[in-house]
């Protein structure tokens, strides 16, 4: 069965991200005001294929901890569909 | 009212993206066998006021064509909703 696993790694909540604060302080001179907090992380999108749903998620968990995120300054989530 | 607007910043189907393709090869060294294609493109969250829904949709709409996305190189999605 082919999957799609969409992950987002994005810098912890305790860490500065410097990206993020200057696109939200440029964000008024695009004329969009009211903005309080950017934060700019990664989304993966990857495509694979596993047995069950549990393997999938299992593979994707693997993946995170294992070579996608880094523990010491990033949070992952991700959610795992079937691919059409 | 204060919203979070969840936005996915990819590169366009039709490019090559080197850094998943990296990614993609590498998974095999971390065991994880299956996987057919990675993409990597951004996550971005931004908290920001607006009046209404729509304000609100229209803002991120905005924020998306004038300074996070390259249309050139990348497609964008993204969800809005309130912040709890």
């Amino acid at each position: 069965m082919k999957y799609i696993a969409e992950i987002d790694i994005m810098p912890l909540r305790e860490l500065l991200d410097p990206q993020g604060k200057t696109v939200s302080n440029n964000m008024k001179n695009v004329d969009i005001d009211g903005v309080e907090d950017v934060r700019i992380g990664k989304h993966i999108r990857m495509t694979f294929s596993a047995s069950t749903e549990e393997a999938a998620k299992n593979k994707v968990e693997t993946a995170c901890k294992k070579l996608l995120a880094n523990p010491i300054m990033e949070a992952y989530t991700y959610s795992v569909h079937t691919a059409e």
